[in-house]
């Protein structure tokens, strides 16, 4: 396994960082991760653009200009023998802060850190996606969009990791995350929609969630079927209600949510939005994939 | 420069750990920051107390028995000629998730990192201690509690980077947070105080805040002079209208504040119950410092 460290590709046993890298001191970097379908990045450029505006947020320059970040992925892919044929890759990008004497102060450190990791994409299993998952409601609550902005993807996970660790106690596949308001806002890695009276919902923005490019394009496509979208503020009596739930992320794309604690979503089965939804979106993955550098 | 990692000391140039380290990847860890006044620690115990009650909050097992962390601390100080006579030491444990495959799930790292980092005390000016700092009242407001609670001493630590920015832009010696509620907490790395009507008045814990052992301290330093100590949930009108406020931490000890943004706190000077408190401070210190393993 090839792993790109801040200017060239070493041995995953040499990709080695500093303890006093402010990524590992305070969890001082940004992420982004993707995916390909074969050699194709899907959204490729918009997952950049995503991780030059966290870099921003936190008030992090990227080291590596713009134009630069494409081949760098596709050297990752080709060095890793992912991103072909036979494989999907996932990546993930990590910029930290880098290496610099302890305190906040990010003058601190002259240069941040960058990793590319490379490897085969773990989809989830058909049978998942075919029956749904089931979610625990978190009793911890999403970040504070004022205090760390859930938009800003940050190497600050512990929030996302503590719902993680409620859903792994409760054996199911994931936590749903209310906000300060009992508002509705995403899971630990995905984000959230609900079909009700023929409407896909999914919560809005300024509920704290991640921009999501997955959820973007999802609610792109479901207006392209005709079907009415709406963002905004929701409460779990919504989701009780609602007729279809169902997760997106970038790799796992459409997931249906079958139960949400003790209460089932419509029928327990995937319905019909979220089944059309799940086949439009894989009839036009590479509508937004980029194919090469 | 020696490094505690793991199972040994080694040189600062090797106390690296992987990219894989989810202390990198999601700042999945906690830590500690302790000081020595010559060879004793100052409240070494509870330090290491808060340590084990940080690693729970986030279901994380110490790798090291209780009883080894004393010797280890002053082996580090001794390693690094600090914590003697002529200079003072500061030490930072830091325990991480440790090196795991990509995920949340805190079962994919199955041994955590431990890092002891050590160097002489950077102690605040004594022009900044006799005359006191300026803050500024950050727009980043304090973690969420129920989201990731601030009593947790974890690696994620951008909601403070992100309000120390803010004061580095503004010129001033540091930001205060205030909560969800426009309460008043803490600032990044100190806790606050403010005399009003003759009572020391300290933001409560459930204001979300840091439990922080020389906010305890002086707490009970502020008692013994026969002060009355009130902790509560205040605002920024009460920080407006008080006669004298401080910070505290292990390092600053007792550090008086002289402005707020735009308005002075009393005359603008450090005030009289400051001043015990520092005095009384100076004189107690090595009755709550551990001299030997």
């Amino acid at each position: 396994m090839w792993v790109f460290l801040n200017d060239r590709f070493v041995r995953k046993e040499e990709a080695v960082v500093s303890v006093f890298d402010h990524g590992f001191l305070y969890g001082d970097g940004v992420y982004e991760t993707l995916r390909s379908y074969g050699s194709r990045i899907f959204m490729r450029d918009q997952h950049l653009s995503r991780l030059r505006r966290s870099a921003e947020a936190i008030g992090l320059t990227l080291p590596i200009p713009d134009v630069q970040w494409p081949e760098l992925l596709h050297e990752a892919m080709r060095r890793n023998d992912v991103g072909t044929d036979r494989t999907d890759a996932y990546l993930r990008i990590t910029v930290s802060r880098g290496e610099g004497e302890i305190g906040l102060d990010p003058a601190l450190c002259p240069r941040p850190t960058v990793v590319i990791l490379t490897k085969a994409l773990h989809a989830p299993s058909p049978d998942l996606l075919r029956n749904g998952v089931s979610l625990t409601v978190a009793q911890t609550r999403r970040n504070l969009p004022a205090a760390l902005s859930p938009q800003i993807k940050s190497t600050n996970f512990l929030n996302n990791i503590l719902a993680k660790r409620e859903s792994i106690a409760a054996g199911t596949f994931d936590s749903l995350l209310l906000n300060w308001k009992d508002e509705l806002t995403e899971c630990t890695i995905s984000n959230l929609f609900f079909i009700a009276d023929g409407t896909v919902h999914t919560p809005a923005l300024d509920c704290g969630i991640l921009d999501g490019i997955t959820r973007s394009i999802v609610m792109t496509l479901a207006e392209e079927e005709g079907l009415p979208v709406q963002d905004g503020a929701y409460h779990l009596t919504h989701l009780r209600q609602a007729e279809e739930c169902f997760l997106t992320n970038t790799s796992m794309e459409v997931m249906p949510v079958s139960r949400v604690d003790t209460f089932q979503i419509g029928d327990g089965r995937p319905g019909p939005v979220t089944r059309r939804l799940q086949a439009r979106f894989a009839a036009n993955r590479t509508r937004f994939s980029e194919e090469t550098p």
